[in-house]
């Protein structure tokens, strides 16, 4: 069943930030209740850039506890402060996801340890010191990587959601078919395969039309092996496509009402 | 470049049907001039249903001519009377495509020696006598019988159309991925490889959500290998799903206003 990770409690979003600054949790809390509704199976939580590292962990733990108070849904717990993490996962009501390592060493060091002390599922970027790469074969290598490290800690491959990084169309398309053919065959790395994920919005950036972009890179991602993705879910349309590729892929049973019932979980 | 066979000149749709009864010019002009518009790179011409075969070679010529009197664009000559397919052949300008062989021996004898005759491309069905595959490999394997026959009568890999065969997600939902892996693999049958269609909208046969089901589907097996599709181009949004999964796939170069410069062709 393909996973919707919503994307839009991030201190990115103004509303958000103004909610995080004034610790009010109400846009939060509408935020985790619409997404659930929208058929997230996952809530994105992302303080944004905050100078303070410590008060960044006491955010990111405020904001998982203000979205788990009013959402059964786990949480995916996304920052480049490993404190802010952590502080995350303590408070994280059942098996959450953390977001996200590398596949540089130093990062895979703190973060799969992590993933397997609080049983979290955990996102991998095929990524490295050197940036992203341009090929297929070499995403394909750094999640190898990323396998082989996440097995040596233990995280079961169900558990691993690699992603083979989408960059914007307009400025690097000839990333577009790489990171395609880098999905397709990541789900051939080991049996059972990790899984795989994308930030989804990254395709789009400052192109015209971005919500057609978005659905139709995100069909077309399906079919190459694609299982989650850090999305809009307030978007019908890519929602819509979302429950429609899975239908077309066999991942769930066909009846008349299954957009209905792909937000339903 | 994706090519868009547009199949809005067929006797199935009312206002064809009784353009031809009334042999009046005027509705096939009009859809010809529209879909060239949409973008389409072919018209598929199909009389529909005619019970006499003589008169049906009469009027798919009919067609043809009225049809070319307008658009610039060549047609996708749709029958199964091998008669009135070799009657528009005749009269028809530039390079045509014969719709559809199968990989049934005797539809081999007589088709591939009429595109080599007429210089047409041609559609060749990945199914035979005992109708379409249950699996992927299945019509790979019939899709290297029609290559084998294509390649004995001179037919070169670039002017057939192998169709991998798309079955109603509602009642046949496990052919979808089946449909989806076969494309994959039947681009790498050859070197050049042979060039891929389908009939888009038995995708979505009396399901809701048509259209969304279409162009879904339509991302999906771009990904995986489609070179055309007999579609509806008076679907915008379909054409612009088409345009845009080009786009990603690095098939035509990124521009702000890449959706109109698609449909220019």
């Amino acid at each position: 069943m393909f996973e919707i990770i919503g994307e839009r409690i991030n201190g990115l979003f103004k509303d958000i930030r103004e909610a995080i600054a004034a610790r009010d949790p109400k846009p939060i809390e509408e935020w985790a209740i619409k997404q659930e509704k929208a058929g997230a199976a996952w809530l994105d939580i992302n303080t944004g850039p905050v100078a303070d590292k410590n008060e960044q962990a006491e955010i990111m733990a405020w904001l998982v506890k203000t979205a788990q108070g009013v959402s059964k849904l786990p949480c995916c717990i996304d920052s480049t402060n490993p404190a802010a993490i952590e502080e995350g996962l303590k408070v994280h009501r059942g098996k959450a996801m953390i977001n996200s390592t590398t596949a540089e060493q130093a990062k895979m060091d703190i973060y799969f340890p992590m993933a397997a002390k609080y049983n979290a599922a955990i996102v991998a970027l095929a990524m490295n010191e050197k940036g992203v790469p341009k090929s297929a074969e070499d995403r394909v290598a750094l999640a190898m990587e990323l396998v082989a490290n996440a097995d040596m800690h233990g995280i079961p491959m169900t558990d691993l959601y690699i992603d083979p990084l989408v960059l914007p169309v307009n400025v690097a398309q000839e990333h577009g078919p790489e990171s395609l053919e880098a999905l397709r065959q990541m789900k051939m790395l080991s049996n059972p395969a990790p899984k795989t994920t994308v930030g989804l919005s990254n395709i789009s950036q400052k192109a015209p039309n971005r919500p057609l972009i978005n659905r139709t890179y995100l069909a077309m991602a399906m079919v190459c092996g694609l299982d989650s993705a850090i999305m809009d879910a307030d978007d019908d349309d890519l929602v819509d496509t979302a429950a429609t590729a899975s239908i077309i892929l066999n991942q769930s049973i066909y009846c008349d009402s299954y957009l209905k019932i792909f937000r339903q979980g």
